[in-house]
């Protein structure tokens, strides 16, 4: 099977295990099997474990008492594949064009799961598998992992590890070499802003009665100064300083303003004074509106003075905000700020902690050196502004860090149409899973 | 025919005279055929003059050279009726509960407008009608009077007057005489809000890229002062101050604090200090948010960075502010306001000029003294907060500043289901004219 690594990534890709999509059940639940299956043939002991959603694929070394265990994470679902008109080739027909191969879950995560298992398989069949080895391959990442905390707390002893690795993060930039040590967390909160008991001609009242819609507004104003920076009390009291070498490894990082700035379609970035962009997205915590609403939103001019108006914010966090900490700094600031004649509601949304793990430990510097061995340079050290919640859980649970060493090229489409992985990081992948192991063979626990 | 007023202006309610919708296009038509065939009756030269839309009707005596000539202003077409199942009886047909004619048009505008014509059938019946009368009727003003400027332009000579009467307004409490001498202006545009090129995920990117619905709340919160006063360079320069007699009448108003926030739906009522409600709604201008939108409207939360916000505004305007003014001022406020990494577009919308005119010019005082005479007790003197951009209109082509007499009691009902009109009220108005053209009558021109 080793022997034709793209053919077996195809044959993976082929199934349209998109978790979201009740249509397409039977094909995520074959892609389980099937899953199982490889790593079955590989020469793990591999198992199906059945939860209210997807099954979680298990597959098992036999546990050496003298090597350290190393659990690598994975998921078998993709995200929905619509739209489909903006697909150059199908979805689920992988295709292979400029080095790259496009297919729904190609990146994410299909390509890299498969990297550390065909690198596993390489390493049994020389007989040097220097690790005793997990997979740990969910079907239900791309709608919140929603039963994998569970299926952690159950299988606590029969998952206990010394490491965690994991290739669902990106690379700094094409063919970058990056070790990903921190994540921001995330708190959201809605808030409903209520003014008259119904709309009103705003002839006839505006002058006299507070607008929600202006409140809404001045209470989100309310959140930043004007130069960027989150004006809630207390909001950054959390926050751990960026370390001398933090600031080093982001000054140094391949991903520059430029970059940013063509993927987000603006010609001038905005942010908190005091730090670049690499820095403001991955090191520092946000207050962003992600939606706002009330009143006329039809063509035209309609003269009312609406009954209400809404708006939906999300933080992004991190170490050592916590999301409840952060959003009863919020409420406390929102109600203080609520004007004469205004009642707000607030409703607070989900949470998820920030992630933070010291790539100076004993374990990030395998990491460190393993990336520089398969790519022939130092990685780059990167904070990314995202979310994996799920993260936090492995560490609570498992008692290890995970080692983010994405592959995903900035170019990948991951989510999008047109998703792919370049052939040449899917083969680096097999290679890094092997210096990685290797690596962590070697170090002290932590 | 003026032995029955009530069922005379039943047979005027019956006619479902809705302008804005096509299907009752027959029904306006007929109505406005009627109204011509009762202006004829009672001893008027009638006649129905064709426009682009609905027709303007036109009832006159004889121009007499020693009297004075008063032109008095209505409209037979009606707002709709939905929605219907909120009438405790059908629109158009007329019923009478509670000392109230229920229907559709009842108080705006047919009540209002029949009352001046059976006070001038009844005087021209009598012989002693003291003035010449034009009265002029017209079938669009619930949507928008398009055709009205361009009429008087055209019969300028045959409309010439020394006086223009008009019952379309409200009345300050439920009977109590009302002189309405100001009514606002207003002005309209829409900001959009533009920053990146398309929606960004909030964590890959927030912190670095400035958010186009935090822009949208910074803008709109610039246009006040926290205490409610409009923050715009210059926005109040041109307005004119409260006369002290303004003020006593504001004061004396039988409108209270308690009537507007009940009306209003609100525990608190909230304006620019130094005035009170009344004022804040007659006599000073507003910057009104009417609709704001932006970003994910669903359920729950989308941690998105939006591309693109709006927000729509009406300025109300006072004397002596002009439409184009004030959205320059507001045009400039904004843009020097725009943040960083941001792009506006403002489209400017229609505009009204405010209405002043002095209620102690001795047309106004005539006025004075007949509501006095027929209600008993000396007029409020009220400045209304909506906007009749048709009044300046009428002033400029005919030279003269119309009276408003309204008859609209605060709970009329106009434009909702179970609008109704006093009859009280009607039979008010019928003497209210004959009062009024008496003493405009020995009124010197002004």
């Amino acid at each position: 099977m080793n022997t034709d690594p793209q053919g077996t990534l195809c044959n993976f890709l082929r199934f349209a295990s998109v978790s979201a999509q009740p249509q397409h059940a039977s094909d995520t639940r074959a892609c389980a099997e099937w899953l199982s299956a490889i790593l079955s043939d590989i020469g793990l002991e591999a198992t199906l474990h059945e939860t209210p959603g997807y099954p979680v694929v298990l597959g098992k070394t036999r546990r050496d008492p003298t090597k350290r265990t190393v659990l690598i994470y994975g998921h078998y679902d993709v995200q929905p594949a619509e739209p489909f008109h903006l697909w150059t080739t199908p979805p689920f027909e992988p295709t292979l064009r400029d080095g790259r191969i496009y297919a729904r879950g190609a990146t994410d995560n299909k390509g890299q799961i498969l990297a550390h298992i065909l690198g596993v398989a390489d390493a049994l069949s020389r007989g040097d598998l220097p690790v005793n080895v997990i997979f740990l391959i969910e079907g239900e990442e791309e709608v919140g992992s929603g039963n994998l905390a569970a299926f952690l707390e159950t299988h606590r002893d029969a998952l206990a590890c010394d490491a965690i690795a994991i290739s669902d993060t990106g690379m700094a930039a094409d063919g970058f070499p990056t070790l990903c040590y921190s994540l921001r967390g995330i708190a959201a909160m809605e808030v409903r802003v209520f003014g008259p008991s119904h709309d009103l001609h705003s002839g006839v009242f505006g002058g006299a009665v507070a607008n929600p819609a202006t409140a809404a507004a001045r209470l989100i104003a309310s959140l930043h100064h004007a130069d960027g920076r989150v004006a809630i009390p207390g909001f950054y009291d959390a926050v751990q300083p960026m370390a001398p070498w933090e600031r080093l490894a982001a000054a140094e990082s391949p991903l520059r303003d430029e970059h940013i700035a063509t993927q987000a379609g603006v010609i001038e970035l905005f942010g908190e004074p005091g730090f670049s962009s690499v820095e403001r997205i991955g090191a520092r915590p946000t207050a962003e509106i992600n939606g706002i609403g009330g009143g006329y939103q039809g063509a035209g001019s309609k003269t009312v003075l609406p009954a209400e108006a809404f708006f939906k914010l999300t933080f992004r966090l991190v170490a050592n905000q916590t999301p409840g900490n952060i959003l009863d700094l919020a409420v406390a600031h929102l109600e203080s700020q609520c004007p004469v004649g205004i009642r707000l509601e607030i409703e607070r949304g989900h949470g998820g902690e920030p992630f933070f793990c010291d790539p100076q430990s004993p374990d990030g510097l395998a990491a460190q050196r393993a990336l520089h061995e398969v790519f022939g340079r130092p990685p780059a050290l990167l904070r990314e502004g995202g979310s994996i919640p799920i993260l936090k859980t492995f560490e609570t649970i498992l008692g290890c860090s995970p080692i983010l060493i994405g592959l995903a090229s900035p170019d990948c489409r991951a989510h999008a149409p047109d998703e792919n992985f370049p052939v040449a990081n899917f083969h680096s992948g097999i290679a890094l899973n092997q210096a990685l192991l290797r690596e962590l063979a070697g170090t002290a626990k932590a």
